[in-house]
Parts: structure tokens; C-alpha cells; sequence
């Protein structure tokens, strides 16, 4: 593959952010030029289609400020420095939902940008769900709504891109493909 | 949605770049708390799902900068400023592979990374391919392998972690969904 390969010429940090860090680097092409690359560092995430006993999905309608608008995802968080990407998903699903899962199984990793982000996902399902009374409670600068709906009202909320997010979107697939693979 | 809503009260260009550009905000939150926001503004992006007649799919083997390692992902391609993705989808679709699609056809849009960023993806499906005999060529600091494999092909490389971007992931579940459904 080193003939695809871009070498580091110089690398210059333009932001630390709380979240994400930015770098213009410098790179030598594989055909001795250079050019530019704009880089996002980001410390990954996990994602979790948290499934109920009848077979519906558990969402978070939240407000996202990148996009200025509203949309309903799957529950997704950060992983903290540290991390197991199966403890994070453990407790975002706890601190986003209130539920707990008897089983949690990684399905897939995916990197979301690659063409100018590092952040990657990690995915997984989660089974066997039972509502905590007491649940650990969300980030101070999170809010959130709960809705558990069947795969025909998150498609339809797909079709009206209240749902637009490619997490979620290959959640839904995902129980599409549980669903015909079972008939 | 009145009640998760978040606020700018000020707003800073951090970096002003050639794909990207890069913000922080500060935020007044629901409960009249404020908080920062680091958002990364991209120009979207379309990605194609080229399927040849003998039903493999073309994929294209590039190196990511962001990631510092070669990927193998569906052709894919920001936006141009003022066109519509359908013609990106059709011009990347060339540029990329070499091929012409008798057919093209939007399958979903989604966001790659709401929490931080605004990337939209484009994704189209290509059927009846023809290979041109000269073909539009890459960007200047573009370089990439193309390779024309099966689902099952496709499916090791997912597992070997060649394949591990969520539009290419999405691509492998669409295709395997099209599969069972057709059983």
C-alpha cells in the first residue's frame, strides 16, 4: 500500500477544544507533491439500539448545535479517557434511558468521517432491557426526550429526516435485516 | 421542542480552512445554564453504492490522513459549491471508477457526526455500469486502487477492519438486506 501513502511534512495544532482537536498538517504525495490535509481528532464513541422486550427502540430526540436543529438518534456518547467502549455504552444507555440491559453485544466500529475525522464508533445491541428506578442521570449540558417506538414509526420518522443520522440509520437497517433474515 | 433548544449568545471563528471550518460556541442551555460548543462546518458529501452487472461492488482502497491508514471504502466525494448531489454522485462515481451508471438512485442522506460536525452524506445506489474507455480523472491529490468484490468479499474485509467507515458499513447491510429480502 506504500504507494497510496501520504507522509507528514509538518503538522501545526490550530485548536485543543474540550471535545475536538485541529490540525492542518502538511503531507507529501505519493507522487512527491504536497498538499494540505485539515484533521479533527476525536476521542471516539459508542452507540447502543437498545431493543425492548415487545420489540420496540428506545430513542433520544436532542437537540443538536451543528446541525441547529433537533433529531432522533439512538443513544451515543463519548468515551471518557480510559474507557471500555462496552462500560461507556453501558452507561450512556443507563444515563440517556434509565434502562439497564441483561445483554449488550457489539454488532460493529465505524469511522464516521474518515475523509477529515478520526472519531469511531463503536456499536452495539442492547437486550433484555429493565427499567432502573433510580437511574444515574444525564451530563449537566444534557437534555434529552425518551421515545420507544417499532421499526415502522422510526421509519417513517426516517422518511421525514427526524430521524438523519448515520448511526441510527444503520440501527434501523440493522433490525430490517434482523427482521427478513428471521421469515 | 421548545424545551431542548440551546441558545448562541456568542459565536467565534476558530479556523477558516479549505474544507473545513471550525467554531466554538457559547450556548444558553434549557435550563438557562451556559455551555461551549465546538462545531466543525463541512460542505457534505455524497457517497455511491456502485453495483456492476454480475452484482459486486466497486470499491476504492485510499489512504486517510485523519486516520493515518489506507481504507477501503465506497467512491465518495465532497460537494462542489452549487451542485447538486446527484451530479457529484455521478461525477465522483466517473472519477473514481472509470464507470458510467445507467442508474442512480438516492437511498438515504444522513449526518456522519451530529455531535460535532454538520457533514451530510449523500448516499446513491449505481446500477447498469459501463466502463468508460477514458474517463474523467482524480482530483490532482487524489490517489486510489480500485477493486471490484463480492458481498461475501466484502464482508471479510468489514471483518478484517479494511472496510471500516459507517457509509461503507451501511453499503454491506443495504446490499445484504436486498439479499434476504429477494429469498
Amino acid at each position: 500500500m506504500e504507494h497510496l501513502i501520504e507522509k507528514t511534512i509538518r503538522k501545526e495544532k490550530i485548536f485543543s477544544g474540550k471535545v475536538i482537536n485541529v490540525y492542518v498538517e502538511e503531507v507529501e504525495l505519493p507522487n512527491g507533491k504536497t498538499s494540505k490535509r485539515e484533521v479533527v481528532k476525536h476521542p471516539g464513541a459508542v452507540a447502543v439500539i437498545p431493543v425492548t422486550s415487545e420489540g420496540k427502540l428506545v430513542l433520544v430526540r436532542q437537540y443538536r448545535k451543528a446541525l441547529e436543529r433537533v433529531l432522533v438518534e439512538i443513544p451515543a456518547g463519548k468515551l471518557e479517557k480510559g474507557e471500555e467502549p462496552l462500560a461507556t455504552a453501558r452507561r450512556e444507555l443507563e444515563e440517556e434511558t434509565g434502562y439497564v440491559a441483561r445483554s449488550i453485544r457489539h454488532l460493529v466500529s465505524f469511522y464516521t468521517s474518515p475523509g477529515f475525522a478520526d472519531e469511531l464508533i463503536h456499536l452495539y445491541v442492547a437486550e433484555g432491557l429493565t427499567k432502573l428506578e433510580e437511574s444515574a442521570s444525564l451530563d449537566d449540558d444534557e437534555f434529552v426526550d425518551l421515545l420507544e417506538v417499532t421499526l415502522e414509526e422510526a421509519l417513517v420518522m426516517l422518511e421525514k429526516q427526524e430521524i438523519y443520522d448515520a448511526k441510527t440509520a444503520y440501527a434501523l437497517q440493522y433490525l430490517q435485516l434482523q427482521k427478513a433474515l428471521k421469515k
